[in-house]
């Protein structure tokens, strides 16, 4: 669901009077990204992204803006914000809170293969560990409490069948370990479209909306989910092997966190269909919307909740033998 | 922790010109509450409170400032927001979020007896059946996934008594059937101050700022703990059960809801502790910060769960019978 907000000419030339990054020489809205307002931004000294955001709060902010820096600065290849002339790394613009974010170099792969599963999994692994002693707190904006408020507002337009399986899902989270694993601050949201490539190698991570600080294996889970699924849902092992095993060479999974996985592919399958669902469900009215096919996911939580029994062995046989 | 964004008067008269409530008569700031900046306005119509809220997302406010109307219109004695002109609940004031709040008549009781706990009690129920139907989304920002993020921050500071005495307060809420509890809006913060009274009765609930969705035994619990607490932190059962009977003259606790309480009263005296204990652990620089005393929750949490096995039939005996 997105509002969009207008800045004109005159306006961005006041905002940036805030930084040293000289005029303005180009400047245009971007269509992508559905919860902010992004304008792509060319002055005399680069190039950049100048986002509104449209729902956060400051404290969400200081937190996201603040961790890209913090990533940055120890070479994960991520977008990061621009200070201002103060120090700051956002300021108001229309009444939104605005910042300035280099803009990384590449493209988004439509259909990223094994390299491309090998290049992620590795900076995944480096993110994590680069980002462990972060000191910013934001819970799981999308974690086990969300899930519950959306389950019930959805619970009337859900299917028996459907409701059993979601029912199933939480009963099997509720009896794992899931406050003991591994955890610091994530991406959250790694679908392939938030990773940039150039010809040989990575651009870099961009849209750290939902970072916050949980598992490391749900952050996994989310990228596996996306990047190695065929088009029946299926896991494709050589593409889930390519992510794991770069991962491993950065960063060895604990036995906690490999048992735990098959069950993390399942909630954060949970998790992408049920806000796809709501949003499908209620609409924002008088707003341009771009909800995505929650039928995906749906299917998704299907086939890994039946394969429960087999998956941690398919996609770690060396950590389950 | 507290920023105050100081409003001069001619910002004041310029933000009054949204309203129709005409020319502001007294304006001062008030010192009571710790994470918005607070003003007692008077104009030609009536008593108000203008709020710069610090740290709030406009999505946060939509659901906080809504469920106060919506539960007003269905007579439940609690602050509401006054619409501007155009309709909405709040705008841009020194590029803050701000609401002007109907004030409401009463004051603080800082030894609540019996009587006072009766009339809560009632009307926390109430409010309870109004927003039942509710439709604002917004997860509990103290639930289980802060919980384990803030737990993980104090991890180093803790002493092994205290890690231990969380664990286990965290192992026995897993194994609760936390996502079955009947759940709807509540206010999840419910303190004695935060509760107006007049002459014989109730002058409205205020401070909205955690309300949420989330189970109505976590609302009650954070008012029992607190309401019922004696100056060693013990239950005192008299006011326990006039705060439990006239709630249940309203709307009677299910079976499932009764068995929930005492690990409630458990779970939510974890929620203060750890959130003192983070507030006074890592207090912001440069800010004024009002520190509440972190130990009186913890000794709660020690005694609450030293009565496990009888705090269920102490409290609800005819539940439990």
């Amino acid at each position: 669901m997105s509002v969009y907000t207008t800045v004109d000419t005159a306006q961005l030339e006041q905002f940036l009077k805030r930084y040293e990054l000289g005029k303005a020489r180009d400047f245009a809205p971007i269509a992508a990204g559905i919860t902010n307002s992004n304008y792509r931004l060319e002055t005399d000294s680069g190039h950049y992204v100048l986002t509104l955001y449209e729902h956060h709060s400051d404290d969400e902010l200081d937190y996201m803006l603040g961790l890209q820096q913090y990533l940055a600065n120890q070479s994960i290849h991520c977008s990061a914000p621009v200070t201002d002339r103060r120090g700051d790394f956002y300021s108001s613009l229309n009444r939104r809170p605005t910042a300035i974010i280099h803009r990384l170099p590449g493209t988004v792969q439509s259909r990223p293969d094994s390299a491309h599963c090998s290049m992620i999994g590795s900076e995944l692994a480096r993110f994590h560990l680069a980002g462990r002693e972060y000191p910013g707190v934001r819970p799981n904006p999308r974690g086990i409490d969300w899930l519950i408020v959306v389950r019930d507002m959805l619970d009337a337009n859900l299917s028996y069948e459907d409701q059993q399986l979601i029912a199933n899902t939480l009963q099997d989270y509720r009896n794992a370990d899931w406050d003991v694993l591994p955890s610091g601050a994530i991406h959250a949201d790694l679908f392939h479209d938030n990773v940039l490539f150039v010809e040989h190698g990575l651009g870099g991570i961009v849209d750290f909306d939902y970072a916050c600080y949980d598992s490391f294996v749900f952050d996994i889970a989310v990228l596996i989910n996306d990047w190695c699924s065929d088009a029946e849902c299926q896991l494709d092992l050589t593409r889930v092997s390519a992510v794991l095993d770069a991962y491993q060479q950065q960063r060895q999974l604990s036995d906690i966190e490999a048992k735990a996985l098959p069950l993390m592919l399942r909630i954060t399958a949970l998790r992408f269909w049920l806000s796809r669902l709501y949003d499908q469900t209620f609409p924002l009215s008088g707003e341009i919307t771009f909800v995505k096919c929650p039928d995906e996911y749906r299917q998704m939580l299907i086939l890994r909740s039946a394969q429960i029994e087999r998956l941690g062995e398919l996609i770690l046989p060396h950590h389950m033998g």
